[in-house]
């Protein structure tokens, strides 16, 4: 299918349902197939061609999403850009990707006229905010207004949708080129498996919309026939005031995002009946926050979903009946579930052979929902894609049940007196002690180990540890080699990137400055 | 995904649930997975290359299972023969397929040793029997037993999968080429709309192997990894008595059947408790045979899947929420339901545009589902698929909510006098008579109105009514131009197609048979 035949067939089947809901203003699906359909062929009037690049640099709307379809629709290519990047970084990614092509929004409105001055092949820009268009500048709603219906592209199911890039945690960031089969494939085996969308539900969108993880659940709830709330950007405020306001039932967060929801003082009074499903992914949560969160809301079904860009994104799905924390079955809430149906997944070796079960080794997968390659990256490419197979750059293991257990990711192992110590176990450990926020643990180097574990702390409001206790409370629990040998405690916030990922790897340049890591 | 990745699937994640259970006989899902490979690389050791057609005959069987993922693992294509044909159309199909080996079971033992005899090409004869082996075939159980372990073929996931012959109620049958894409589109689809499947649930094989109809719920089940149960041929007591037996909880039966089932004695005394799910399709229901199954079995969810094999066969699924008999919410029990997440409908007018909404005209299908095209018939297939669309031939509308009411297939309409009449309106209002067990209206030559409407009648056992009371009865219901102008009763069962269909055109035949219809 066609990402956007989703929308033709809610716009014929749900036609007067609720589509969209932001900042005061509602579609229903015919309206929005109309508006997707005109701003698509105002596009094509604005001299934008079939193949062309288009980048967007906004926060969440509905126009976001219109603009998800639109592009598509007459043909182009999706490049949603990361809205934490730096000016530079952006600058990268739209000359990398030939962007032609530009819509932003009133939050981005400066940034955005100084890469139409900086990114010289941009020819167009669309304004999606709410003031006067500036200069230089053509409005969304007056490419709506001037445009007319016009037929979908249909270059084929497996053309390419969208350009994603990967995050930029290590150098350049790379542009994963997904097709419409990959973002279909991976959104209707979600739904298959965890029943997680229908037509009386309400999806929040409060993780960022140029991220993937939000892009694919947002695919299931349209193919779904659900109706859309947005937030401009997560807080937790607007998430438990949209959720009031809008009977929201579904939404998806990262774990970090979670952790400060739990945090919230208004919280405990807020009326959050109306949630029955929190997605989350992007990144591991760690078992204690996860604790929290159910017995926070529990009303709830928690869904974990892993995977990563490159697989469209899905790889695998722990639904909520094995989010057991206490008593039988509790063992299968520390994996990240089961292949969803539509990936094949091995656990190989460093020679590519599959593992015997519960050996641990690097998780590959394989399906119709794996990325077409890097633009523009042939050696990359090659690098993670063989066979047909995706290295996906995890370290895990799978059960006697076919669940997957991660370990850690390749870069963030610690290995220390010869000994492979996975920093997501020890992050895992130290977030059951009671005082403990948030915490990340590194290699740091080591005369006599080589790597050395080292756990960076955050305590929570009025909490009290010392690196003693920690250090303690970790040895109780795990191997003696695997606790941190030293603890640091920090009080702002872990840096993350746009889509809310730990950058472990500048934390951990601090203290790998003038030297250089085997792995990396 | 090939069709044999969710054998693969399930081999790793639920390796010891049961996957079949046939004749005393259980295997797990690895146990069934090493079969499958084994018999895969057996094929191979006895010249069977990629690309091969291998031909089945044979009732319903853990081995036919077997046989439909064995055959495209090793890269051969599938044909299934229907158990209905005479021995003149299954030559004709082995030949028209091009089929170098033949699958046959006990049942079809004589008619497969004289086909081996008519049909020149088929090098290999496997016999999926219980007896000694039939000099000059190789037995099942001796190809797995010489198999080892393959890795499967993987042409591509838009390579050819399988030739399903469509019944041919008209003209010779013809062969419709599905790949793994389409098979799975269409299973997937079905899940993630109806959660027909589940991990705990056991679907029975009932309908024949042979179709679609079941060989797609039964690719839906494999990817669900619920547990097949297989009886060889459809007969009411074998179905009740593999339901207490096995504690079925899904299965998928033609309107045909459904009747059989509820007029038979010991359905009343039997414990039908663990069924859930009975998914009806491949022709319409009368509304009074639907009325009685529902009241007869409260507890179940009636799902009406339509299609044709020309959709891998999905077009549309009304859910069990819309079995709705009295009160509010009735309406849509009359329809065929909405599109699948997988398929693009229009309803269009003879040249081909699509009419307003809730005007009627022939539904065209687009998809990922649609088929290939017809094996070597370029004209056919040209005739039915249209812009990537696929004409149906079937008559209907779809109503504001999305919901496909079916009026007629394009040629069982009835022209009397200028007006259009539907012959599956007439049936459903016969249907509700108390008296009436089943009934078929057809069009014959009529001097004054060019073609009359005549109804063809069975009585339930014990049962009167005369002509004229069915024509009051119509009368009361409906417009006087579309009540039978005669009717006629009959006692023994209607001619069906293997697949269960009414054979309408036979009917007809006898009353037309020195002069040409207009529609033919």
């Amino acid at each position: 299918m066609y990402i956007y035949n989703a929308i033709q067939r809610n716009a014929k089947i749900l036609s007067n349902n609720i589509a969209t809901v932001c900042s005061g203003r509602e579609s229903t699906w015919a309206e929005t197939q109309a508006r997707v359909e005109k701003l698509a062929s105002g596009l094509i009037a604005h001299n934008v061609n079939a193949g062309d690049h288009v980048a967007i640099l906004a926060l969440n709307s509905a126009r976001y999403m219109e603009y998800f379809y639109a592009v598509p629709w007459m043909g182009g290519v999706l490049v949603p850009l990361n809205i934490r990047w730096s000016f530079r970084e952006n600058v990268y990614a739209l000359e990398d990707s030939e962007c032609s092509v530009l819509f932003v929004d009133d939050a981005f409105l400066e940034m955005g006229q100084e890469l139409l001055r900086e990114a010289g092949k941009i020819h167009l820009a669309v304004y999606m905010g709410e003031k006067e268009t500036p200069k230089g500048m053509v409005s969304f709603e007056q490419l709506i207004k001037e445009g007319t219906a016009c037929p979908p592209a249909e270059q084929g199911y497996d053309s390419l949708v969208g350009i994603f890039y990967k995050g930029g945690t290590t150098g350049f960031p790379k542009g994963v080129m997904l097709s419409h089969r990959n973002l279909w494939t991976s959104a209707i085996s979600v739904m298959a498996d965890v029943r997680l969308t229908d037509e009386d539900g309400r999806y929040l969108h409060a993780a960022p919309m140029f991220h993937l993880a939000d892009a694919a659940f947002s695919q299931s709830a349209t193919i779904g026939g659900m109706t859309h709330v947005f937030v401009p950007f997560f807080e937790p405020s607007s998430v438990i005031r949209a959720t009031e306001e809008h009977k929201v039932t579904h939404t998806l967060l990262v774990p970090t995002m979670i952790s400060m929801l739990l945090t919230d003082t208004t919280l405990s009074t807020a009326d959050m009946s109306s949630l029955r499903t929190i997605v989350y992914g992007a990144s591991p949560m760690p078992i204690g926050t996860l604790r929290e969160a159910i017995e926070s809301l529990p009303h709830v079904g928690f869904v974990q979903a892993y995977g990563q860009s490159e697989l469209g994104p899905l790889c695998s799905i722990l639904s909520s009946k094995y989010h057991v924390l206490d008593g039988t079955g509790t063992g299968k809430i520390r994996s990240a579930g089961r292949p969803g149906y539509c990936v094949n997944v091995e656990v190989r070796d460093a020679n590519g052979e599959e593992v015997e079960r519960g050996f641990v080794g690097e998780i590959a997968v394989k399906g119709p929902n794996t990325m077409m390659g890097y633009w523009k990256k042939p050696d990359e490419t090659r690098a993670v894609m063989i066979g047909g197979w995706i290295l996906t750059g995890d370290v895990g293991y799978m059960d006697e049940d076919g669940f997957i257990y991660l370990v850690d990711r390749a870069k963030d192992m610690i290995i220390t007196g010869g000994e492979n110590v996975f920093s997501v176990e020890v992050e895992n450990v130290i977030s059951m002690h009671p005082a403990v926020l948030q915490s990340v643990v590194i290699a740091i180097p080591s005369e006599q180990w080589g790597e050395s574990v080292h756990a960076i702390v955050r305590l929570k409001d009025g909490e009290e540890a010392t690196e003693e206790e920690i250090i303690e409370h970790c040895r109780a629990h795990i191997a003696a080699y695997k606790a941190p040998r030293s603890v640091e405690f920090r009080q702002e916030p872990f840096p993350v990137t746009g889509a809310g990922k730990l950058r472990k790897v500048e934390l951990r340049e601090a203290y790998w400055k003038d030297r250089e890591r085997a792995i990396n």
